[in-house]
């Protein structure tokens, strides 16, 4: 699919056909989001693989019990190794760099998504301990992202934006750009 | 130019053609940035588009030096207003939505440079205060990314991944996956 097409088109899918997702889809999507770039090429994204019923299960509960979760067939928990960020960069790299680079191979694994014709939605709103605690993470191992996966049910909601022109200056903060 | 294309053509460009890039372009790579996912669609990007020489220079002063923000033709600073996020979503909102939604932009950003044939890079690396001071932000407009972009010079040097084994368990952590 056309890179724009694929921008354009991204939404958040909450609802999912019954139906599985090939594991070789897993890995293209996959291998889209460690393309992405991050600081000094660390690579510090983790991802957790979940089909297991039970444990979709417990990180719904653990997701305030957002039920899209526990019924798409696979969620990709993504998580941020803190320590490989701070080792090299400090505070800046665990509390920004490890949570930047994660988030742009999580953009980059949503507009996959799309470009394959499958759905997804990027939870936030979770439990971070009960989450860890759900997954045996190390104490390094920080979740910050939960995406369900899986057949689009039917056309999603497209969220609104604001124009351009009200996010954006020339130059100085509060100079308006004339487009 | 074709999603997956894009994803694996993308790498940081720091050598720039002495050609400016059309405000058109500019808008396209922007309007790709507000498409990017937001907690509760509050979108907290903000960006400075930065063309003036003198403030390229005091970027790149404040960026330790790195010498490609003065002399891209422009440069993408984007911004994440706190302040928006957290009068939603409190301490997480501040801490890690807005810079997740701001990293989403900036990777739909690099993303659209790519597709049209421009070059960017991510810095991550310079002093908040001096670019705060430098752009005029307010208290709540934290400075997160300048992204120069410009015409690429030479082909870039694209930086190696782990393979997918290393950074992917199933269900739970340390639990290894067959591909």
């Amino acid at each position: 699919m056309e890179f724009f097409e694929v921008v354009e088109r991204r939404c958040s899918v909450r609802d999912y056909e019954d139906k599985g997702v090939n594991d070789e889809l897993i890995k293209i999507i996959l291998n889209a989001g460690i393309k992405a770039p991050s600081a000094g090429n660390i690579q510090p994204w983790r991802f957790i693989i979940v089909k297991n019923q039970e444990i979709k299960n417990k990180l719904a509960k653990a997701a305030y019990g957002q039920s899209f979760i526990r019924e798409a067939p696979v969620n990709i928990v993504v998580c941020a190794d803190e320590f490989a960020s701070s080792s090299r960069y400090g505070e800046r790299g665990r509390t920004l760099y490890c949570i930047q680079d994660t988030a742009a191979a999580i953009e980059n694994i949503l507009l996959a998504v799309t470009a394959l014709n499958l759905g997804a939605c990027w939870v936030g709103a979770f439990k971070e301990n009960e989450v860890r605690y759900i997954l045996d993470l190390p104490s390094n191992i920080r979740p910050v992202a939960i995406i369900p996966i899986g057949y689009p049910k039917k056309t999603a909601y497209r969220t609104s934006r604001y124009p351009l022109q009200k996010v954006t200056y020339l130059d100085i903060y509060g100079n308006p750009l004339s487009w």
